[in-house]
């Protein structure tokens, strides 16, 4: 695949197949926002919704959906640039702060793209404010 | 607090705080199982429903949910011990295999309860069939 | 390879192997202590020396020193096992508490050994009292 | 202390410091190569030695000595801004390729200075190539 071929198609397509597929993202509803091709990065979204809270009342994001959207835009990010499907092998999340806020956004960067292993960063912010860092780990190699 | 008398009710009591307050806990829907205060061990369990599934007509766990569930168990391993909430610093989790089946069952152990940090190893499995193993650090101490 | 022919005499050959090879290894010393096959769990320690400590006069030993341990012990662990050399892939350490005394001591346990993956999980203690806790994920593929 | 005001002295100072203490930092010659106050980074390298190599007759640096630099450099990087020792708390080295070459050079970057924690991002590069990614937390509380 042509990596500078890749774009936001390829990242709704991605994750289009995702939600057509997997009920979860289905009800997690993440949102295709940006490539930057050069950068090899991708903008995956969600807006916030009272259940996706951490708390009752609160507008904060539940460090479980956080780790959800760390792995689905770590995912994208490796399967976009590999062209297929790449499971998780690992994943690391560091929260750095409350995540309050309207819409917690996830930027995924590949830092690594082999024959059987690839790898994404993850910073996920909110409103514009970093609250977590996370890595990702995926298989590449064949089945 | 006596380390011994924690019981399957603290537990409960935890992750029913955590599902009158989280509407994402309210969601996820999980439920406490058991503990094991001699070996400081609890048991957290979802069981399948489509909306949990990685994919379409497959009954396999997305690694997401998967995630959410370290995160809670941990969660849940040091606060009971803790007696407050300990909110989560870090999460690692390593995907073993296919999460496919109807139980997900968390084992969370504590590992360390000291003043300022406290860490729980956390294993999953899917009908006694290891899938992931999980580790979280969470913050003990005062605000 | 028959997994319960895997004794205290392949772990030396393992680490034995690298001491000819590896002079880091050779500058750092892990000896083979004991193989629980049934366990499928190794053994290594190393001694303190006053150029393993974190601060001058202090027995304690440094933290950068228990993660190359960490390393040495998981990627002997799958790699008696695998019965080849498994490059690491990734290595997790949390560290516990202050590591002063004698002889820190790793007890690796493999916990999955796939077909390009291999798991093993790391427990550091130094005269009896745990001090660090480790994981790592290690190549198993054919280059 | 003023951020901008962190200079190149203090991370000599911080690394001589430690090399006055600690032994294990005399054996494995850590230099402080540059500080950027404004990216809030800096830069701490190795040249190879053949007692730092993975194996006999090779010019690659061995895993543990990557995530004994990568631990020295995150803790510098958080240590210089804080203006203390920070205890490291976890450590995660995620090997990219083969270290082969001259000079380690690691890019510590600091990505959260708070009351109880810190973390580092580090970028470890051999000869411009970048071979690992690490990420550390450590303790910014009082003891």
């Amino acid at each position: 695949m042509n990596e500078s071929a890749i774009t936001l198609e390829a990242l709704k397509s991605e994750l289009d197949r995702q939600i057509e597929g997997p009920p979860f993202h289905h009800w997690l509803k993440p949102v295709a926002r940006g490539v930057d091709a050069a950068e090899k990065s991708v903008y995956v979204a969600i807006d916030f919704r009272p259940e996706l809270g951490h708390m009752k009342g609160s507008d904060a994001f539940h460090g479980g959906v956080i780790a959800a959207l760390a792995d689905i835009t770590g995912h994208a990010t490796v399967a976009v640039w590999q062209g297929s499907a790449t499971p998780t092998i690992s994943l690391q999340v560091e929260y750095l702060s409350l995540a309050r806020g309207q819409t917690l956004l996830a930027c995924g960067r590949l830092r690594k793209l082999g024959r059987s292993i690839g790898r994404a960063d993850v910073e996920l912010s909110v409103d514009g404010r970093l609250v977590a860092l996370a890595r990702g780990t995926f298989s590449t190699g064949r089945k």
